[in-house]
């Protein structure tokens, strides 16, 4: 067992494409996970991650904050408590609409 | 994309071995996620889950209230915004020491 708070985990810039938005992997292969991994983003206000696609789905649950999920219909708002399915190589992209951050937990499968 | 709060899916009893326990299947095979499920549990206090394991792991974030988890070396405690990771075969029990309801997200891989 490992149990311990999510902000002991450094939080990373998450890198290309992103704007405003650190990652904490909190439980990852590494650790010993065999099948799927559980991040942590923090978006700031006005904070994005880029519309894109891959052939893995995304878990997502919407810890704080509110926002906009982008797909290929439009926009679909979120707010606490909220959760999200992204389908494999389905197009997506997050945006943090409001006025402070927002937290939400990505898990997805480790890549093979 | 599916996108809707928590709360629109049925909290069922989680069955055998537990005691005021709720769950909610937000995210299922049956949605179409090909690897792993999300579930919801809620604890009422002194609810509790059975000491078990299984040859699955758990992936878990404590969204909300406080309590221990169980396993061969003791109890751990735990609080709002702890991260649990139970590997596969590990010994394991939730318990809500709170006085409120213990609300945590516990992610598994799908049974093959």
């Amino acid at each position: 067992m490992k149990l311990f708070p999510y902000r002991e985990v450094k939080a990373e810039d998450a890198g290309e494409g992103t704007f405003g938005v650190k990652v904490r992997w909190l439980i990852t292969k590494q650790m010993g996970a065999p099948n799927f991994a559980m991040r942590l983003f923090e978006l700031e206000p006005n904070g994005h991650s880029p519309l894109h696609s891959h052939p893995w789905e995304h878990e997502v649950f919407i810890l704080e904050g509110e926002g906009v999920a982008v797909n290929s219909n439009g926009e679909h708002k979120f707010k606490t408590g909220d959760v999200v399915f992204i389908a494999p190589n389905e197009q997506h992209q997050f945006k943090n609409t409001g006025k402070k951050t927002l937290n939400f937990l990505c898990l997805v499968p480790h890549k093979k």
